[in-house]
């Protein structure tokens, strides 16, 4: 930043700027809001970043982001245990829940296989998914990652390693969004919606 | 927030989303960045909203927030004395600075006159301000609060205000701004354009 500012606020624009999606224009406007705020809420959002950081680990099982070891997915008795679910992020896994439909646990791969950006499955879960597919099989286990290439690259990967353990690997379903209007969608959804069709 | 997530992250997501702009789906967002960000940004961005609470205050003269006591545009020997320009925001301090026209001192108000929120005069550095121009008198008031409904009442309001004190009080002008289009200006700024035109 230029040096119109007093360096206090400037090290703070510049940490602000760090952010996704937050550019100059945004972390000035951030900035002078936290100075302005009431010692409560610019002083509580300080130290929730630094409680989060201190009190959130990965769970040893599942690689969840949680306070509690095993994670309350993990812990759950509820859950049904022979069918796991895949996701790329700990946000997909929260995204799954809302759905209400899913009531088996869960795997976080944490990133996707992307070869562009140096990841491969050795940077993923994919070892502790493994020896935990091991230790206690499952009936199904659903890929869950996102429909773009290298959620599709990563679903590819998973089935050929977990078919030879005897495990059946399912993908969600592409097709149109509800709601979705024919007329708008691209092409490559609608002949995957067309593809997927089912009887009704 | 729902309890899908560990307390420290729905924690982490509430006072994120205390911020201007900042609806649940960038307070997630923003949250897990933070969790998965090096050590070194999530925690100096803690730090530095600490720091920046701790060392800024409001000069003594000015009212701008400063590391210093007189900020530098006050303790700066190169600056008119006789030209004082009175702004809403300490942010629009810095707007006017890039323009680098101006080279007189400035008074910050920390808002502007809206009965609506309950912010009169009294909520504003004018008491200050008035007693800064009965010490030192200027020549010339430049009212450079913004050009909406709050921000021209406050300039009524100090116009009558500063007026008896025999200063010369004037106002930044409304107009197209650089590169507008006619046909996309709307009619208030178009006539008020016109208003102001000067022979060329």
């Amino acid at each position: 930043m230029f040096n119109y500012y007093p360096a206090p606020v400037a090290r703070l624009i510049d940490e602000l700027m760090k952010l996704p999606g937050v550019g100059p224009k945004s972390a000035q406007r951030l900035a002078f809001h936290l100075l302005n705020a009431p010692d409560r809420d610019a002083l509580g959002l300080s130290q929730s970043i630094i409680d989060a950081r201190q009190k959130i680990k990965q769970c040893s099982i599942c690689a969840n982001l949680t306070d509690q070891e095993p994670c309350a997915f993990c812990q759950d008795q509820n859950r049904d245990d022979k069918v796991l679910c895949i996701v790329e992020q700990p946000r997909d896994v929260i995204a799954m829940e809302k759905t209400r439909e899913f009531r088996g646990r869960y795997h976080v791969l944490h990133g996707a296989i992307s070869p562009i950006e140096g990841i491969g499955p050795e940077q993923l879960t994919v070892t502790q998914l493994l020896s935990r597919l091991r230790e206690s099989p499952v009936a199904e286990v659903v890929v869950a990652t996102n429909l773009n290439v290298e959620g599709e690259a990563t679903a590819l990967y998973l089935s050929r390693l977990l078919k030879p353990l005897g495990v059946k690997v399912t993908r969600i379903a592409h097709g149109l969004p509800v709601g979705g209007d024919l007329e708008y969608a691209d092409e490559v959804t609608l002949a995957k919606a067309f593809e997927g069709r089912k009887e009704i």
